[in-house]
C-alpha cells in the first residue's frame, strides 16, 4: 500500500510518497505564510497530481483535536483555526486522511521507525519554531490525554516571572527555548546562536529544566529530540546531557537516555505514515 | 475476600482491614522514626494479630521499584533503603503482599473508589510531608514509566536557583511546597500557615506552577489532591483554582477539573486494597 505523508510546519511544508515503508518521492518547500491554508491545499493538490496512494497521514504544526480530527488552534501556522483540513483533503485526494499534531506524529515516527524502537515508553521533544512534546506508551500508542492536549511541554512554566509567550502565559519553555523566540530575543537564527559554546551552556539550563519535568513525570525509556534545533548535533547534545545529569540528581534512578531523532527531519513524515494506518475518531 | 491495607507514611502508620470493599477495622498511630522498620513490623504484627485476611497491599512513603517489589529509596521515612519489606511481611502475615509508593496507591484508590471514578486519565497529587504524584491511565492501570519513577512531580524544578531539596537539586516543587519544608522555612505547621489568606495567595503560585506541568504533559480528565495539606479545603482550593486559571491561559483547551481526594486520609488505604488484587512483578 502507498501512503501520502504530509508535514505542515511553521516554516516548511513537506510531502512524501511512501511505498510500504520506503520513501519513493518527496517534496519540501517553505511555507507561504500569507497564502494560508488555501495556498497550501492548492500546492499539495498540484504536487501529488501524479502520485498514487491509498491513504494519507498529516502532522500539523499546532494543537489538533484527534478524536474530532480537527485543527484545535493555530499559533505558529496562521489562518488555520477552524479550517476543515481533513474534509478538504479527503475531497481533493479521494482517500482516508488521519491528522495529528506534529509532535505526536514525530513521537510515533521515532517510536515505530526511529530512535525509540524497543525503547518505550518514549518522550519526543520537537525543538523548532515552537516546542512540542509527544508521548508513546509501552504498547506503542500515542498518549493524548482527555482532550488531545497531552504532551504540551512547550507551555509548562519554567519562569513564572519571565517574558510573555504567544499563549499568554509567562516564562513558558517555548518562550525561552524555541527557534522563533531565540531569533526575536537575540537577533540571529538558532543555528547561528548554537555555534557559540558560551551561548549553548546558558541555553541548556532551561532546556534541561523543561526536559526534567517530562523525565520526572513520565520516566521514559528514551527521550528523543527532533526539530531543526536538534540538528546542531553534539555541539548541543553533549552540554545538554551534562546539564541534565546536574539537574537530575542521583536521588532519581530514572534512566536518562537522550538521543537525537534518528529520522532527522523526517520524524513527522514517518509518523504520518504510521497515523495513516491507525483508526481515528472519524476515520 | 478480606484484605489488609497498610499506609506507611512519613508521620503516621495506618492499617485497615477490608471486608470486600468496606473498612471493618482500622488503626492509625504516629510513626516512631527512631524505631525504623523493625519497630514498624513488630507494631503491624501485633496490631493485626486477630484480623483475618487473605491478601495485603502496602502504600509506602517513598520510591518503590514495582517490578522488583522493593523499596528503592527512603527520603522521608528513615532506615528503609534496602529493607526487604515485602519478604518480611509475607513471612509474618503468611499472605501475598503487593507494594507501591503511596502516591501511586493514592492515585489508584481515588481512580477506582474516589474522586476519579469515570474521570480517567487521572493525575493524583499528594501534598503532605513530601510531594508525590500518581498517574492512572484511561484503562484503569497505574502508569509507572520505564523504571517505576514516573509521577515524581515533587522533583520537577520550579526555580532552578531556589533552595536545595533533600534530593540534592534546587528549587524542587517539594522543596517549595511540602509540609516538611513549609514548617522548616516558616516555623509553623502547614495547617497553621494555611489559616492566613495572605500566605495562601503566595503559596498557590508555586502549587499551580507544579500542577500546570502535569496538566500540560498529561491533560488528565481529573486532578485529585490528597495528603494532609489538601484537608485545608476551600481555603486552599478556591485560591488554587483561581491561580491555575491565571497560569493556564485560554490557549490550552485542556480541562481543569481540580478536586480534593474524596477518600480524604484514606486514599492510600483504598489504593492498597486495589493493589492487593493486582498482579505484580514478583507476586
Amino acid at each position: 500500500m502507498n501512503t501520502l505523508a504530509i508535514d505542515i510546519g511553521g516554516t516548511k511544508l513537506s510531502l512524501a510518497l511512501f511505498e510500504k515503508e520506503r520513501i519513493a518521492a518527496r517534496l519540501t518547500r517553505p511555507t507561504d505564510r500569507a497564502g494560508g491554508p488555501e495556498w497550501m491545499l492548492g500546492h499539495i493538490e498540484q504536487a501529488v497530481h501524479d502520485w498514487k496512494f491509498e491513504g494519507c497521514g498529516v502532522g500539523f504544526g499546532g494543537p489538533v483535536d484527534f478524536a474530532r480530527q480537527r485543527i484545535a488552534l493555530s499559533t505558529h501556522v496562521a489562518g488555520w483555526s477552524g479550517f476543515p483540513l481533513v474534509e478538504r483533503l479527503k475531497a481533493t485526494l479521494g482517500v482516508k486522511v488521519v491528522i495529528d499534531n506534529d509532535a505526536n506524529a514525530g513521537a510515533l515516527g521515532e517510536a515505530r521507525y526511529g530512535a525509540g524502537r524497543g525503547k518505550l515508553p518514549l518522550f519526543y521533544l520537537t525543538l523548532s519554531t515552537g516546542i512540542g512534546g509527544g508521548i508513546v506508551l509501552a504498547g506503542g500508542s500515542v498518549y493524548r490525554g482527555a482532550d488531545s492536549w497531552a504532551g504540551e511541554v512547550g507551555h509548562i512554566a519554567l519562569d513564572p516571572d519571565g517574558p510573555v509567550c504567544l499563549c499568554g502565559a509567562r516564562g513558558c519553555f517555548e518562550r525561552l527555548c524555541s527557534g522563533l523566540w531565540l531569533e526575536r530575543d537575540y537577533g540571529k537564527p538558532a543555528s547561528e546562536l548554537l555555534q557559540d559554546p558560551a551561548f549553548v551552556v546558558r541555553y541548556v539550563v532551561h532546556l534541561a529544566q523543561g526536559l526534567k519535568a517530562a523525565i520526572m513525570l513520565l520516566n521514559p525509556a528514551s527521550i528523543v529530540i527532533g526539530g531543526g534545533i536538534a540538528q546542531a548535533g553534539e555541539r548541543l547534545f553533549s552540554p545538554l546531557r551534562a546539564e541534565l545529569r546536574r539537574q537530575v540528581t542521583s536521588w532519581s534512578q530514572a534512566r536518562l537516555d537522550l538521543v537525537p531523532a534518528e529520522l532527522g527531519n523526517d520524524s513527522v513524515l514517518w509518523g504520518a505514515l504510521a497515523l495513516a494506518g491507525t483508526t481515528s475518531g472519524v476515520g
